[in-house]
């Protein structure tokens, strides 16, 4: 095998074989296919793409290339969850707890933010004590014992993909369907996962920006978990607005808490029906989906999916004092309101600009190593379709760091297009692809 | 300027500015970009192609990354000659010596020999005494005095090329148009060519296989001649079967000094005086090619072209007497022919396998680094279109490693196609592209 030899059939557009893309997968993980060959690989992929059963392929070598989590102490049917990435998206934080209140089994490894898109691993960091790195026995234990555990993934989970991200990230190659698919579902199926449901996000905050791109990617996972015998359901949703009214690491987990406790905002919501419903679906617990769907609206109504938040919370250390009482949550040093300055509907509010923003507050990193400012972030005051008066705040920016409040008004104002026309609002779920 | 975003452009197909050339030639040479950023660039390339206007400012930015000969002092029309790679190609230790006894000065420097490609450099360094390597001055002296200089680039010349080079040699990229031709251009003009004519092999032997491949290539390097103001002809020749009957380093110089003692080849007489014509052509010194061929027949016959090969080989510190007497040159221990199986007529002598097998018995390169026996290679005792009888020689292998004669009988039998049909043979100038 030479890796020249797999570099120009991708350049000529052929089909790598199983063993080929095996060997690649192994051996630049261990060290031995230098970056550069690599980054002539994954440019080839990027421009000529793959084939399904080389996507397939892909996804497994990649799975392998590090431990595999059984989980088949837990259930033969474990239920994951994932979201190609957006701006405000908490539904871990909310559709977790109501699964395993249910009597679901959730165990769950969660990512860092990076770029515009926040992280579930870091809206837990904000919870003072909560413990997101757990040895795997532990993470065992702690779903057999309470139902439930969210923590980070570990160091040893997929080393390919931490290696292929970060190459992809650095040679303008993330944007490619064989590899986000490949990405995604190497990590679901290496954390033991049996069953997924994907929420893969459309629009201005999401990788995908058209819905045929979203479709196209939905398909490919889809196709992959069926390949690799993993049941998968993609569920379509709009990105193009941020998801509730929170983004930034506490303020979401705050929003969060609102939402278990019943207040949640009508996007939110969608998504969470949704997605629940089509995991209890799949972890056969039962086949009626509008059953299902008000099944998760009474674990919510009911507080049972708070109460398991709450037991989550405790197990793993945090201090369920600030689940009780959010108010108690640290709060930026300036929280300054972004005024409108017309009267009318808001039409918009572009998810790219307020995670940018809220990225450049102190939410999210720009490098790896970046440290996080939990309580940073944006409040919108305002969601597509409100009504709003001149000088009504928009929304809030919230930040430790006075210096820069001016250039994140001055940014976060061109994400809100207001008119002077009723604006109806647009479904949230676009579209449910079950195969 | 950034280097993903001039990747993401070239990922898209789109066509890069200047400014985005210059700087990734700029920082790559001078090692701020990294070789994997390198690799994912040249790979969109490779496959996305580039505009006429890209490949004429990557020309120009690699022909700025080092040195530039400044040949004013010679003449305002140095005339340079390329080959695109062969096999058995001897054509620049002929041809030179005629255009500098025409009174056309010659400053050459050539390349070594990677591949199944011989190089010039190797087969002077071959001529016992000659020094390949002269300082610009001294170079630029040499043809002040005796009108004609041939030697090895200087380390400075294109160190993008170099670097661009080794690059896409490593990841499967070679045979990209673009960047073939920005290759070869951009040494050309870096060493002070005004007028090039060039030689784009075609064929088993060559890079391309493919006469609309060779005409491609053709076009665009002239394209590019023609945008810098260098006026540039291309000639498209066969190199399905090696030039002339000998392949390998001093074989080959035996076999040059036959030609201007005028005992040439038909293949190799019909390049010489093509090319021959148009660098008189392009020199300014005559305009008409009939003329031109026949001053070119002129300087052989006379023996004016040899006399300026003693005069090149003595003043560059070699030893005439192997000119004057070539049966001096070292030989290889093993010298054993290949016996025809067949009687019939030569079809084809395939110059991959030919080429691929002198390699193998010592006269070229597997890894930069490696040594060169002078004496290795291949005679050939016959030439497609040739009759020949069960039992007698087709070619004899030259090596002084005997372990390897076995090896190399078996391989290159392959070579030899035999027919019971009497075969014409073909011309061996395809093309001349003056625009």
């Amino acid at each position: 095998m030479n890796i020249q030899e797999i570099i120009a059939k991708k350049r000529d557009s052929k089909q790598l074989d199983k063993n080929e893309i095996e060997y690649f997968v192994r051996e630049y993980t261990n060290g031995e296919i230098t970056d550069y060959h690599a980054a002539a690989l994954i440019m080839a992929i990027c421009i000529n793409g793959m084939t399904e059963e080389e996507i397939a392929n892909l996804t497994i070598s990649m799975a392998n290339s590090g431990e595999k989590l059984d989980l088949s102490k837990i259930s033969e049917n474990v239920v994951d969850k994932h979201s190609t990435g957006g701006v405000g998206d908490k539904i871990t934080l909310i559709l977790m707890p109501i699964i395993a209140s249910i009597g679901i089994p959730v165990a769950k490894m969660s990512g860092r933010g990076l770029g515009i898109t926040g992280g579930t691993i870091d809206k837990l960091k904000s919870i003072p004590g909560y413990n997101t790195d757990l040895s795997v026995s532990q993470f065992i234990e702690n779903v057999q014992n309470i139902g439930i555990s969210l923590i980070g993934q570990t160091e040893n989970i997929v080393p390919a993909d931490k290696k292929i991200y970060a190459l992809r990230d650095a040679i303008a190659c993330t944007k490619s369907i064989p590899l986000i698919a490949s990405s995604i579902m190497s990590k679901k199926i290496a954390s033991g996962a049996n069953k997924i449901v994907l929420d893969v996000t459309v629009g201005s905050g999401a990788f995908m920006k058209t819905k045929q791109e979203a479709e196209s990617l939905a398909r490919c996972m889809n196709k992959i978990g069926k390949m690799v015998d993993k049941e998968t359901v993609s569920i379509i949703t709009n990105m193009d607005e941020p998801l509730g009214y929170a983004i930034g690491n506490n303020l979401e987990v705050k929003e969060a808490i609102d939402c278990l406790r019943g207040h949640i905002p009508e996007d939110v919501k969608e998504i969470v029906e949704t997605m629940g419903a089509y995991m209890i679906y799949l972890s056969g617990y039962n086949k009626n989906i509008n059953e299902n769907i008000e099944m998760v609206r009474e674990a919510i109504y009911s507080r049972k999916a708070f109460n398991k938040f709450l037991e989550l919370v405790e197990n793993q250390g945090g201090d369920i004092s600030y689940i009780k009482d959010p108010s108690k949550f640290e709060k930026s040093k300036f929280v300054i309101p972004i005024l409108s300055e017309e009267t009318g509907y808001v039409k918009r509010i572009d998810a790219e600009i307020v995670g940018s923003v809220s990225r450049y507050l102190g939410a999210g990193r720009v490098n790896k190593e970046d440290d996080i400012d939990y309580t940073a972030g944006i409040l919108l005051n305002k969601k597509s379709g409100d009504y709003v008066e001149v000088g009504e705040a928009l929304a809030y920016i919230n930040t430790n760091d006075e210096a820069k409040t001016k250039g994140a008004l001055i940014n976060l104002v061109k994400a809100f297009e207001i008119t002077n026309r009723k604006v109806s609002k647009n479904k949230t779920v676009i579209e449910i692809l079950t195969k």
